[in-house]
């Protein structure tokens, strides 16, 4: 691992965000899980702590997680995304944002339903401007999986973003929870990443299993 | 191999088409190359029997290719999709229409760019309506391996449609030509393959490769 890293979990209480989380700070970086509710943000930094006792993690507000943190990664619900973005954008100026976002639409969460403008994660670098780096992944990765300490994840993270810096520095995240990262383009390519996601919910309602994943093939 | 069909390939002139012919030839189906340009697709059917002299193989127009195959195949540049579809239109009743159609904008292939309705494929599918069964596959192989038959292609097939029966129709031509092919939810869906060409695209520019292909994971 290069260096240790303050980040903060917008949705940490979630099942995707708490499963990074976890990872995270099994890797050693310190972890602010960030929520609408400050106590189940702490609680849900409570529950990971009794997971991995050596984790340093904390939880509180949107706002104070995003400020004191160096990335920020975004993982609440689609319908979330953008309110809570515009609650933390004032602390995100100069920063990298992860997001991790799908455009899920219940109840049919198997179907692709990207937003009209292409890809829910493109719409937010363009809603913050060059002001904030954003970068798309992590979307295709199950938490099922990422929950499983004693197993490696059988998935690649596509990485999708405008800046090279800010798609190393989220390549280096993945690697530093086991993951292989792909760079796989500018942020609209993001819509793909997207899209995938309800995709790999189909197959697992089709093929009766936890988490379909993905691999890029044909990598040197 | 189940059984041997006859197969329109219509753009099996170009490099997906016709890469999607070679390795249909070899597996003993009988091959039909419609093209805008008769001679052309003539050309290319002796082109496909220079290198398999055992292979069944002619080529026509559009219209007669779609009329004398049991399966359409269609491989046509997006620009191309709408017009071809409509001009074969009477010949497809009643059969399926296999689409590994991409909506690729040039010069800007690597980025992603879904037409306003999604998806190229469900676009069509909504177009024909339910006399035509359509089914989305084969965006994501890459012709340069499809055409090397010394070796198999590691890359699976993301098969979409409606109607289940029309997308193990397109599972088995998958599997007569090595691949795996995996069941991914309704038409819709297609967005997700058909993004990701761009995506894998993108891919290969970044890691200088010819090929870049998918797996996906958790399978039985």
């Amino acid at each position: 691992m290069q260096r240790k890293y303050t980040l903060a979990i917008l949705g940490g209480t979630g099942q995707q965000g708490s499963a990074l989380a976890l990872r995270w700070a099994k890797a050693g970086h310190r972890i602010i899980i960030g929520s609408r509710d400050p106590a189940r943000a702490t609680a849900a930094a409570e529950q990971l702590k009794a997971k991995l006792p050596a984790a340093d993690a904390s939880g509180t507000s949107y706002r104070e997680a995003a400020a004191a943190a160096e990335v920020v990664v975004l993982t609440v619900p689609y319908a979330a995304q953008r309110t809570t973005v515009e609650e933390v954008r004032a602390a995100l100026t100069g920063k990298i944002l992860i997001d991790a976002t799908v455009p899920l639409v219940a109840p049919k969460v198997a179907r692709v339903q990207l937003p009209p403008e292409g890809s829910a994660v493109a719409a937010v670098q363009k809603l913050l401007g060059k002001a904030v780096r954003v970068v798309s992944a992590f979307q295709n990765v199950s938490a099922h999986h990422l929950r499983d300490l004693a197993h490696d994840v059988d998935c690649d993270v596509l990485v999708c973003g405008d800046d090279v810096a800010a798609r190393d520095l989220a390549a280096q995240l993945a690697a530093d929870m086991g993951l292989r990262a792909v760079h796989a383009g500018s942020i609209v390519n993001s819509a793909a990443t997207e899209a995938l996601t309800s995709l790999l919910i189909s197959i697992n309602l089709r093929y009766k299993i936890a988490g379909a994943g993905i691999r890029i093939t044909g990598l040197p």
